[in-house]
C-alpha cells in the first residue's frame, strides 16, 4: 500500500526514480518491493543485453512487470562460485535447464518472490557442453500476469523456490558481457568482474542510507534529551540529561558523523556515476579502485550507525525502548544492512587485499617519489611510507588529524603485509587494517569538504553548511577527532600519538624499587586528545539543536513521539499510548490463567492455617 | 499461559522460589508475572514490617494476590529523590493520601499493572506534618478479587497509573526500616540505604542470567557454524564457517565469557545472602561493598552479553536474522537490562564514587602497608599502587593477566581522583573506569576459580569442571588475555604493557630524515598479546562443540533451528518455515495493489510506443 502510494506520488510530483529510492528508503516500512528497484531485479539489467534491456528492461523499470533477484541459496550465499543451481544449455532445444539438485541448493528467502514477483533473475552456473561456466544470470517467469490467474506456474515452488528442470529459452540469459551462441559456444565477457557495478550502485545506496538513518535517530535523541529532566538541581528544575558530559559525548560524535556519512554516499554516486560511463566505454580503469572504495565505507558505514542507532537510543533509558519511540524498529531494519550485499566480515578482506596488492605495487616501485604520487585515492595515504613525512604541529589540528589517520592507515597495511607474508593468523586483523585504511580516505574526503565549505561560505551559500561548519571549527574537527578517539588502540600501539608528557614512572624496568611510597604520578597518553574534544563538544553543545534540525525531519518523517519538534514529549506520549490496540479492552484471560493461580495460592495459606490450628 | 504452567510444574517437581526464577529467566518468553517475583513486588516486601511479611507479603509469595511495583513516572526515573507522587499522612483518618499531581507525574509502564496485577507497591515522597520525609512504598490494592468483578478500583486508571487522592491506611506503608505513628510522626531508619538489599538481589539475578543468555546464543552459534560451510575449497568441500579466524575470534572470547559470567552470578547470590543475614541482624558493614560490587558487575555483563548476542548472531550470517534462528528474540528481550535497574551510565558514576571513595581512605591512611591489606575486595586492586610491586616474569601468564588488569583498575581510579580534584570534564571517564575497577575485581575472582579447579579436578571431580579448565591453559586463560585484548586502549595509554622489542623509527622527534626511503620497521606493541592469543584459539577451537554442550540445553530450551544438537540444520530450517504462517494463504492484495501498480506500467509504455510511432 505505502509502495502503491509512493508510486502515485513520483507520477504526481515527477520524481526521478532515484527520488523513489530515497522516499522508499526513508519510509519506514519494509514494502517487499525493496529487492524490485533497488536490490537486483532491475539492475540486474545492467548485465543485459541492448535487447533485453530495451524490451523486459523497460518493463521492469515502469514497473509492468515486478520482479525478484534469486541468488542466495538455502546452503550458499557470499560465495557465488559455490552455487548449485545450473543452467544447463540443451542446443537441440535452444533452451536452458534451470534446476536445483538438492534441498540445500533452493534458493532461499528472495525478498518479494513469494507474494509479488511476477519474474525474477536467476543466479545459476552456466553448463555448456563445453564445460561449467560459473554463475551467469537468467530471466524467469513465475506468475502468470491475467488477473484471475496470479498463481505461481507449475515446477515453482514460491518464497524460497525450488526449480525442478524448469525450461527458459536462449533469450533469457542476460547476455551484455558474457553470452552463449545458438549451438552452444561461450563468449566470454571483457573483464571477469564486469558485472560489479550493479553491486557498487547498491552499496553506494547504504551509504547514504546509513547517513539518514543516523540522523533520523540522532535528531530524535537530542530533541527528547533536550527536553528529559534527570537528577541533579533540585525538586522541579532538574537538569535537562543532553547537559551531561556522559550524554552528550555519546551523542554528538553521532551527529558528526551524519553528516560525513550523507556526504560520502553523495561522492559514492558521484563515483557510481563515472564508473558507470567508463564501464559503458568497456574501460575497466576505475572498477578495482570503485569496488575496494566502495566496500571499505559500506562495512564502515553499516557497522558504525546500527551502533549509533542503539546508543541514540539508549541514551534515551527507558522511554527508548517504546515502539513510539521510533528507533528501535530502524534498528531492526537497518541491522541486517551488516550482513547483505556483502557481509561486513567478508567484505573487509576485500578491502585489505585491494590494499595490499597496491602496497606491494607501490614498493616494487623503482622511484618511490614518483609512485607515492600515483597512489589511487583509496590508498593515497601510503605515501606516508615515504621520508621525508612533514609532520602538522599540532597534531590535533585538522590537518594534524588527517596526517595522523592517514599515517595509522599506512602503518597498519605495512604492518599486515609482513605478517601475512609470515603467515601469521589474526583473526581480527581485517577488520582492523580495513578500517584504518578506510578511515584515513574519509579523513582525506573531510579534509576537502571542510576546505570547499570555506570556500563556499565567503561566497554566502546555503544555511546548511554553515551550520555543518560549526562541526569544524576553524582549528579543529569533530569528527576527525572522535575517529582518533576511537582508533586510540591503533596510534598507541604503533607510537604515533605525539605527547608532550615525561615519561610514565612505572614502566616494568624500575617496578622494583625498594621504597614504600604511592605512585605519584602516570602519564596518560591519550588524556591530551580526549582533553580537546571536551572542550569542543562544550562548544557545540548549544548548537545540537540547530544542527539536527538542519537534517530537515518533520515530524511525519521522524514518526517518534520523543523527537516531535514542539518538545510536547509527553503529551504525544500519552495520546500515542491511548492507540495502543491493548487499550481496547480490559481484562482477558483472568478465569482461564489468573483465577486458577490466585485460588491455588489461597487454598495452600488456607491449609497451611488449618494445619498451624492442628498443632 | 505459560506461567500458569510453571506453577504447576514447581507444585509438581517442588522447585524451590529460587528454581522457578531460573525456569521463568530460561522461558523466553516475557510473561508478565515478570515484575511480580522478580522485579519488585515480593521483593518489596523485605521493606515489610514483620507483620506486613507475615499477612500481604506470604499472600504474594504464594501468588494468592498478584502484585506490580509502581515506581517510575512518565517524566523520572532513576532519580527516586525526585519522584512527583506524594503519600500524605492524614492524622485524623489515620490514612494516607496518594496522588499523582499531573501528567508527568503518572506512574508509567508498570510491568503487569494493566491486566494482571491486583494489588501494587507505589513509591510515593512520604509527606507528614513536620515535612518531606522522601520516597517510601505504600501497598495499594488495585482491583476487586471476585471472579465477577475483576475491574480496576475507582479513582485508578491503570497499565500506567494517575492516583486522584486515593486514601490508603497507616497499615499500608511498608515500615520495617521507616515508620509513622498514629499522630503522624516519622521514625528514621537506622541506616539511609538499608533498602538497597533488593537491588542487589536483583542485579545478582541479572548477572546470571546474563551468563546463561551467553550461553545460549553461543551454544547456537557455535553448532550453527560447524555445520555451516562457505568459501575455501572446492564444490562441495568449503570449510566449515568456525574454522575461519575471523569467526572463531569473535566467537571464542564469548564462549569464555558465558563461564565466567555463569560463576561471577553464583557468587554474587552468595555475597547477597551474607548481605541479608547481615541486614537482618541490623548490621549495615558489607552494604556499601556489596552495593558497589553489584552495580560493577550488573554494568559489566548486562552490557557485554548485549553485543554478544548480536556478534553471535552476525557471526551466522543472514540466516541468524530469522526468527526460528533464536537469538534475535532473546536479545530483543535482554537488550534492556541495559537501562533497568539502574542504567548502566547512571551506575557506573556510583561504582567509581565508591572506588574513589576507597582511594582517598587509603591515601589518608598513614600506614599504606596496613591499610593495602585492609582493601575491601571491590578495589583490592589499589595495594598496586604501593612500591614495590612484584611483577610476574611472563605478562601473560595467569598471575601476569591479573596482575596488568589489577594494575591498569589502580592506575584508572589514581588517574580519575586526579581529573576529579581538578574538575576536568570527560563524558567516558566514568565508564572506563567503572570497567577498570570491576574487571580487576572479575579478574582475581577468576584467579581463584582456577585454582579451585585445579584442587578439584585432582579429586576427579565433575565433568563440566575438566572442560572449563581447557579454557585456561595450565599457563594462561583464555578469558583473562581476551579481557586484556580489549582493555589495550587503557594499558598502552598508562604504558602498563611490557614488551621485549625495540622502539619504533616513527617517534616524531625523528621523523624529519632527509633520506627518501621506504620505513622498515614499526613496532607494534599490541602484536605479541594478539598472537598469544591466536595460539590459544587454535589450540581450543576443537573444544569448542564440547565446551558448549557442557552448559546442557536441550533442543527444546534452545528454541532455534540452527542450534539443533543433532545438526540438521536445513532439513529443520525448511520444516519450521512451512509452519510460517504466511505459507497458509498465497495471494494477498493483488487486485487491490499489485494489479494497478502493472497496469499503469503497461500503459506507459503503450503510450510511449505511441509516441514513438506518431514520429
Amino acid at each position: 500500500a505505502i509502495y502503491k502510494r509512493l508510486v502515485e506520488l513520483k507520477e504526481q510530483h515527477q520524481w526521478s526514480d532515484a527520488e523513489l529510492d530515497i522516499a522508499l528508503s526513508l519510509s519506514e516500512e519494509g514494502t517487499g518491493f525493496g529487492l524490485h528497484s533497488m536490490g537486483g531485479f532491475v539492475y540486474s539489467f545492467a548485465d543485459g543485453s541492448p535487447e533485453q534491456v530495451e524490451t523486459i528492461g523497460k518493463q521492469a523499470i515502469a514497473r509492468a512487470i515486478i520482479g525478484a533477484y534469486a541468488q542466495t541459496e538455502l546452503a550458499h550465499g557470499t560465495q557465488v562460485s559455490h552455487l548449485e543451481t545450473t543452467a544447463t544449455y540443451i542446443p537441440e532445444a535452444r533452451e536452458f535447464e534451470l534446476h536445483t539438485p538438492r534441498l540445500e541448493s533452493s534458493k532461499w528467502w528472495i525478498g518479494g518472490l513469494a507474494r509479488t514477483a511476477t519474474h525474477c533473475v536467476v543466479q545459476a552456473r552456466l553448463i555448456l557442453p563445453e564445460g561449467d561456466k560459473g554463475p551467469h544470470l537468467f530471466l524467469l517467469q513465475i506468475r502468470n500476469l491475467g488477473s484471475k490467474s496470479y498463481g505461481a506456474l507449475p515446477g515453482v515452488d514460491n518464497g524460497f523456490m525450488r526449480l525442478s528442470r524448469v525450461r527458459v529459452p536462449l533469450s533469457a540469459m542476460l547476455s551484455r558481457f558474457a553470452s552463449v551462441t545458438e549451438t552452444g559456444k561461450y563468449n566470454k565477457p571483457l573483464h571477469p568482474k564486469l558485472n560489479y557495478g550493479g553491486m557498487v550502485y547498491i552499496r553506494a545506496g547504504l551509504i547514504s542510507q546509513g547517513g539518514w538513518q543516523t540522523a533520523k535517530a540522532i535528531t530524535i535523541a537530542i530533541r527528547y534529551t533536550n527536553v528529559r529532566r534527570q537528577g541533579g538541581g533540585s525538586l522541579g528544575h532538574e537538569k535537562q540529561v543532553i547537559t551531561y558530559p556522559s550524554t552528550y559525548h555519546r551523542l554528538l560524535p553521532i551527529l558528526s558523523r551524519a553528516f560525513v556519512w550523507i556526504f560520502m554516499g553523495r561522492s559514492m554516486t558521484q563515483l557510481y556515476s563515472e564508473l558507470s560511463a567508463q564501464l559503458a566505454q568497456n574501460s575497466t580503469a576505475l572498477l578495482a579502485e570503485t569496488h575496494a572504495v566502495s566496500s571499505g565505507l559500506k562495512v564502515l558505514v553499516t557497522s558504525i550507525s546500527t551502533e549509533d542507532l542503539e546508543t541514540a537510543r539508549r541514551c534515551m533509558g527507558g522511554h527508548g525502548f517504546l515502539a513510539v519511540a521510533g528507533i528501535g524498529t530502524m534498528w531492526a531494519q537497518w541491522v541486517p544492512s551488516n550482513t547483505y550485499e556483502g557481509d561486513n566480515y567478508v567484505l573487509v578482506q576485500q578491502v585489505v587485499r585491494a590494499a595490499v596488492k597496491n602496497l606491494q605495487a607501490f614498493l616494487s616501485f623503482p622511484n618511490v617519489i614518483d609512485a607515492a604520487a600515483s597512489l589511487p585515492p583509496s590508498v593515497f595515504c601510503l605515501r606516508h611510507l615515504v621520508n621525508p613525512i612533514s609532520v602538522p604541529v599540532d597534531p590535533f589540528s585538522i590537518p594534524g588529524a588527517i596526517h595522523l589517520l592517514e599515517l595509522r592507515g599506512a602503518c597498519m597495511v605495512f604492518e599486515h603485509n609482513k605478517r601475512v607474508q609470515a603467515k601469521e593468523i589474526d583473526g581480527s586483523a581485517d577488520w582492523r587494517v580495513a578500517r584504518a585504511v578506510t578511515e584515513a580516505f574519509v579523513a582525506r574526503q573531510v579534509g576537502q569538504l571542510v576546505q570547499d565549505l570555506d570556500k563556499r561560505l565567503s561566497e554566502k551559500s546555503a544555511e546548511t553548511l554553515s551550520t555543518l561548519l560549526r562541526l569544524a571549527r576553524s582549528d579543529s574537527n569533530h569528527y576527525l577527532l572522535t575517529t582518533l578517539e576511537a582508533a586510540l588502540v591503533d596510534l598507541l600501539s604503533l607510537d604515533l600519538l605525539p605527547s608532550k608528557k615525561t615519561p610514565s614512572k612505572l614502566d616494568s624496568a624500575s617496578s622494583h624499587k625498594d621504597s614504600v611510597s604511592i605512585q605519584e604520578e602516570f602519564r596518560d597518553r591519550s588524556h591530551e586528545l580526549r582533553s580537546t574534544i571536551a572542550l569542543l563538544e562544550e562548544e557545540l553543545l548549544p548548537h545540537a539543536i540547530g544542527l539536527s534540525d538542519a537534517f530537515g525531519f518533520t515530524d511525519w518523517e521522524l514518526n517518534s513521539a520523543l523527537g516531535v519538534k514542539d518538545g510536547r514529549v509527553y503529551e504525544t506520549l500519552w495520546e500515542r499510548t491511548q492507540l495502543d490496540p491493548l487499550n481496547e479492552t480490559d481484562i482477558v484471560g483472568y478465569e482461564e490463567y489468573l483465577k486458577p493461580i490466585m485460588e491455588y495460592g489461597r487454598n495452600i495459606l488456607e491449609m497451611d492455617k488449618a494445619a498451624l490450628a492442628k498443632l
